[in-house]
């Protein structure tokens, strides 16, 4: 019999193939006294050992297959494997309790995936998937066990998982994987984050319905709208196969973007840029014909390692990246760490609110060598590329002007030392504090440009943390209150002759696109998948039709007015 | 010699007078081995039914001589008493390492404090002193001691101790002890909260140099400047002598304007009410001629207890403030708990950055039948005054008209049993988020007035967190975006013929009064303590003149240009 499962689409695409199910390890190790506890742990820190050097294969294979960022993962494992909370914890109760080293680890292991899962932190209870994975394969090693099935695969498949560790995603053999089901996850899931990166079909979250698919079921797999048929009756298997030509066609009509201006049915131009997490993301960029990067953050840069990136360093990956670009502008955010994004080596004190604390700009003027060191590098990198450097969470023109003056500090420097600056460099912030929105007018004179970055803007502006499901109806993009802000700040930019662009993620929202063109926004800043639908999307808009319509969204009650007004018109249009 | 110490000014007021140094008891109990663990528990719990004993009449001691508000740190010290981190872990640690009680209880104690005081928020680390003074009482009555240094006085006298527990300030004879100074401290702590609330001089946190001054030095205690002056000099003694009059004659020119109504010096009429935060704080309220409450939180009513005050309970308090008001107006606030605000009876999840979380109208909103219970007790007790309902952090309008239509239901469920609802109560909201700033035109609508809280609306305006020292630099109530937001809500209250007010901290400025009038601000609301300094600057106030100045105020680049720009317009004018 034919059934259906949703779940959260996490990463696009239709697949119809037959299930393969990854048998979940639920089981807890039997707990066993042990006599002699000393020979115990030499037994545990062996399976430790070569679970580091298991781990360490998986890292490079990932480095080759799919980059040097998402390898980091394994990294992070490496780190766990050596974390005295974990293993010092797992060798005392294996002495104080006298008891097998898969009982004591399993124990430990436990306490703290609990403690992280109860967190109101989507990304910590993810570090509990860390947890598990890592712990699972050490368990395996002492129990003598090596899981092998996903590499047996040697048909077209959907995998089928309570969950995939990292480790399972970054095994996948991408010759017959066409894509997976998972029950728990979202869509920041490292599973997730992985689908989008391989472009393979995922749904995940399905809940535990999911554990009734079996291996050899035929399954279509609906990505783009998180659906999951299992044994699918003939009629459905005809209506997926057109859709999935329909969505392979579709694809193929976005592929012929690629190579076009970003032009409105008048005739504007506007900029469709894409937002890139680390050198990994830049061949998406290039293939999906990106007009420039809006927004490159460079925390990876700093993140799971044990001391800051030197200079050199960072000269080296920007230097790259803007040959890359080969000429469109690369915008280059100074780091953006603090708050909940925490460096081992970096020791800040805990804070109530993070989100409301010390971070970014912020912490940059509080450790001006950590500030000034990459300043430098991108200064130095400015010459290879068409590079603008984006202040993070400029409140007050008083943190602009410091920042400015250290930036000026570092040219002269640099220039007495005989090191060339380009002199095309753009010196901008991002406005995602409401205070900074606010005094757009009285900022908009000491930079070339403004990005808006949505995310955080929204959330300061409606008091939500984004990251607090109860508090997530606040999230509003559409709402006239943050539709007004945009509007001051792409205003003030205009006044005084500097571009405003959006590096939030409602640049790329089909349903706010004709709103920010008509409101005047120049560039817009996406995920590179985002980027070829805008550019369709903005070749049938008038800007100047749309220049009246978003004047009369502003002037609306409700967030669904604005959105509700937006589909119809877009509707009719169609 | 003569010698100056500076600290916080935590209560106002010029005392000259001997010194009487409180001990410090910063003795560690010594660790003895104790065979009976039975028995030396048993000691333990006889000594800590004593302590609870004097607990308890300081308690009612402090009812009598206060009120009840400040009686209930009292209750928090009882509960304490009972709490099995602190009372069991004790217990246990008599038993596990056979050692004696107050060896044991110091050990549990300091850790707690430890923890409470490592955290990033003022009030936990304020709690760390509750702990201190219950742990000291009880190791006292362990060691058989009594503390009695301060019932003792028999003349004038300046208090000088590292610290003031609670029950220190409890049993001050206020016959002889005219100020306070403390080492440690700031304006939120309790003994400054003490010391304001029973008119006495005290400049705490000076630092370790107070420990310097002894019993018998005589002590120039400057608390409108937070300075300490030990053994002065002749002239210096003259000096404050002078001073001491001046403070005195100043606070009778403030008496004068008790009765006077709160009109500028070119006849447009203000409000000048009063923030309260409990009925306690009633007498000063009438006693400063307040023209109406224009904050009342009701949190205390909910706190420091063990379960939701009955709908009986609340009507009671409200009755009582709204008749002992008279028919001026009480303007009172739903239920701002959640976040870092915590009853113990209520589960709420721990939040990553309750800022931005589950706090006031949401939670009301979420958990309706805590919100109806309240609005209830409002409606019944609506008849015996003037009164206001404010709803505390609306963002969207949607939550304002959830919040009207639960309203709306129990006034029609009351009037159907027949009780009495006024037809003159006034509904409103707290602008306090961003977002309801900026859509202040769509909320009018549906409100009878507005009262800007700042202390919020600057925190999320600037996405600084106001607890955090960290960045603290950018609480900026003068900062043009700040008064951007307040220029947006009161004219859109006037443009719909309502009122704006304000209850934030920055109402009682005087740095900002003038720039608030000019910008037709109608309600000013403070602490009671400043009602007739504000009153008196009013009356020397053209409202006409401020208007455009406040208008000029708008357009300048930073807060220091604005504060420096008002004072020297004040001092121009003077």
């Amino acid at each position: 019999m034919s059934h259906m499962l949703t779940g959260v689409p996490a990463s696009p695409g239709i697949a119809i193939a037959k299930a393969f199910r990854l048998a979940p390890d639920e089981s807890v190790p039997e707990r066993k006294a042990v006599e002699d506890s000393a020979a115990e742990k030499e037994r545990f820190m062996k399976a430790v050992e070569s679970a580091k050097t298991d781990i360490d294969r998986i890292r490079q294979q990932t480095l080759e297959r799919i980059g040097p960022q998402k390898a980091e993962i394994f990294e992070a494992h490496l780190f766990l494997l050596d974390d005295p909370d974990l293993i010092d914890a797992a060798m005392e109760q294996i002495d104080s309790e006298g008891v097998n080293a898969e009982y004591a680890l399993h124990e430990v292991a436990s306490g703290i995936m609990e403690a992280l899962r109860s967190m109101d932190n989507e990304l910590l209870r993810e570090r509990a998937a860390d947890v598990k994975d890592i712990t699972g394969r050490v368990i395996s090693k002492l129990e003598g066990r090596e899981h092998s099935a996903l590499s047996e695969l040697s048909e077209e498949t959907i995998l089928v998982a309570k969950d995939l560790t990292p480790s399972d995603t970054a095994q996948l053999n991408l010759e017959f994987v066409r894509g997976f089901v998972t029950e728990i996850g979202s869509r920041t899931s490292h599973s997730a984050i992985m689908a989008r990166s391989l472009e393979l079909a995922a749904v995940v979250g399905t809940g535990s319905e999911a554990s009734d698919i079996h291996t050899g079921d035929i399954v279509i797999l609906d990505a783009n709208e998180g659906k999951v048929i299992v044994n699918p009756s003939n009629e459905q298997l005809e209506e997926y196969k057109a859709r999935k030509q329909a969505y392979e066609d579709y694809k193929i009509l976005m592929r012929s973007y690629v190579d076009q201006p970003s032009v409105t049915a008048d005739g504007a131009s506007v900029e469709l840029a894409s937002n890139i997490g680390g050198i990994d993301d830049l061949e998406k960029v290039l293939s999906n014909g990106a007009d420039a990067i809006g927004l490159f953050r460079t925390e990876f840069l700093y993140m799971g390692r044990a001391s800051f990136p030197s200079e050199e360093e960072q000269y080296s990956v920007y230097k790259h990246v803007l040959e890359k670009m080969n000429g469109k502008r690369v915008v280059i955010r100074t780091l953006d760490i603090g708050g909940d994004k925490e460096l081992s080596y970096l020791q800040l004190p805990k804070e109530m609110n993070p989100f409301l604390g010390l971070r970014a700009i912020r912490l940059c003027l509080d450790r001006e060598d950590l500030f000034r060191t990459q300043l430098r590098a991108l200064l130095r990198a400015s010459v290879h590329g068409k590079l603008a450097i984006m202040f993070p969470m400029i409140a007050v023109l008083n943190e602009l002007k410091e920042a400015k003056r250290i930036l000026a500090e570092e040219r002269t420097r640099l220039e007495q030392e005989g090191i060339a600056v380009s002199d095309q460099l753009e010196v901008g912030i991002m406005v995602e504090i409401p205070a900074a929105a606010l005094a757009a007018d009285i900022l908009a004179k000491e930079v070339d440009f403004f990005s808006i970055g949505t995310n955080d803007l929204i959330q300061y502006t409606m008091a939500a943390d984004r990251m607090n499901e109860s508090v997530a109806y606040l999230y509003q993009p559409h709402h006239p209150s943050i539709l007004r802000l945009v509007q001051l700040v792409i205003q003030a930019a205009e006044r005084h002759g500097k571009w405003a662009g959006m590096c939030g993620e409602m640049a790329g929202d089909s349903a706010a696109i004709p709103l920010l063109l008509g409101l005047g926004l120049h560039e817009f800043s996406m995920s590179a998948s985002s980027i070829l639908p805008a550019r369709e999307l903005v070749s049938r808009l008038s800007k100047q039709e749309w220049s009246g319509l978003a004047e009369k969204a502003l002037g609306m009650s409700t967030q669904q007015e604005v959105l509700d007004f937006v589909n119809q018109q877009l509707r009719s249009e169609a």
